[in-house]
């Protein structure tokens, strides 16, 4: 770890027993949750926007939509999540916290799921896309009829361990194939009109886009 | 310039004509203005925020109000400069913009203008703190009773070009004090149990820091 990530994460606030009892989860599972300097950044981010509605793509154990809720109880999470095991331990998380009112864990494949919610005129303030890497760009397309007019969205690994700036970072074929799909989303999302966009190197990398009136 | 401050210095858009050229009269002029990346990430706080006013110290040429008066035309900004040849290029910079409704700016002494605001109970919803860096602290103190409920401070230079995380980096002795203060300063900031604290490694370090209910 570098230094001025070090320094970070010596200066985000200790979490209670409940969350790190959750990142402990995650490291010996090797589940990959949102690391905690970018976890509490993304925490600001909904503390400033206090959105009404949170749509997630990507559930995990729920560490996420968890962190978010708490730093804005009035909120509703919406969280999607494919994989069986982490849909029932993250409704087991949720059921723990006390939060099954306010945030609902669907399982199904994003895209699906997306589709349906468009066709019921579902929408929200906040969506936070932290799913599978090399569909991002069809993820952020797709969800756009979802988000309210001011709404925003945020996007997680958009500088995927370094390997998106630093082509040569690593030599595994899986790996620089996966860091030219985020690279071609980055260049991408930085274009689209309909959106203001920030990159935030903090963590795995955000990108935040704001919807363009 | 590393990397990572390269790639993002490519994904942010372009400036305007007007906007380039303020930032070719700080650079000729050594007047430190916000760096490029810092700056698109600050507009994006702002409009995510919607401050109806917006309170700055250290106008410089009244570049970082512009730009925020920019990404939210409906906010009001007041901005304190103490250098009477800056207060004059501010305010022609802002009087070209067709902003001088918008953005008033007020010659004097940071500490003095905020405690005549304080006797006049003006408030803010969004205070930017871009001033004489040995002294956030007393400048983060002083601000709070102009802070609105549920308001935000944002610092630039918290990590002040490497040398807060990295103490061996200059072996200038005035840099090295300047440095230690801001360190100090960042440990005290995150203690503070009113507000949550995040810093974001962009352009010269920011903390964003949210008014706790």
């Amino acid at each position: 770890m570098d230094k001025v990530s070090q320094y970070l994460l010596e200066h985000i606030p200790e979490r209670s027993g409940f969350f790190t009892s959750m990142e402990q989860y995650a490291k010996v599972n090797r589940v990959p949750i949102m690391e905690p300097v970018s976890m509490n950044f993304l925490t600001q981010l909904v503390r400033i926007k206090k959105p009404k509605t949170i749509l997630e793509l990507g559930t995990a154990i729920g560490y996420s939509a968890l962190r978010m809720h708490e730093a804005y109880p009035l909120t509703t999470i919406t969280t999607i999540e494919r994989n069986e095991k982490m849909f029932q331990i993250a409704n087991e998380n949720i059921r723990k916290a006390n939060k099954s009112h306010h945030i609902r864990v669907i399982l199904g494949d994003a895209l699906n799921v997306i589709e349906k919610f468009i066709q019921h005129n579902e929408t929200f303030d906040f969506i936070f896309i932290d799913a599978a890497k090399g569909h991002y760009q069809r993820f952020f397309t797709d969800v756009q009829p979802l988000l309210n007019d001011e709404g925003m969205i945020v996007c997680d690994n958009v500088l995927f361990k370094g390997y998106v700036v630093d082509e040569e970072k690593s030599d595994h074929v899986r790996l620089q194939k996966l860091a030219k799909k985020i690279r071609d989303f980055n260049d991408w999302l930085v274009t689209q009109s309909n959106f203001h966009t920030s990159i935030i190197p903090i963590g795995d990398g955000l990108s935040v886009s704001v919807k363009r009136k």
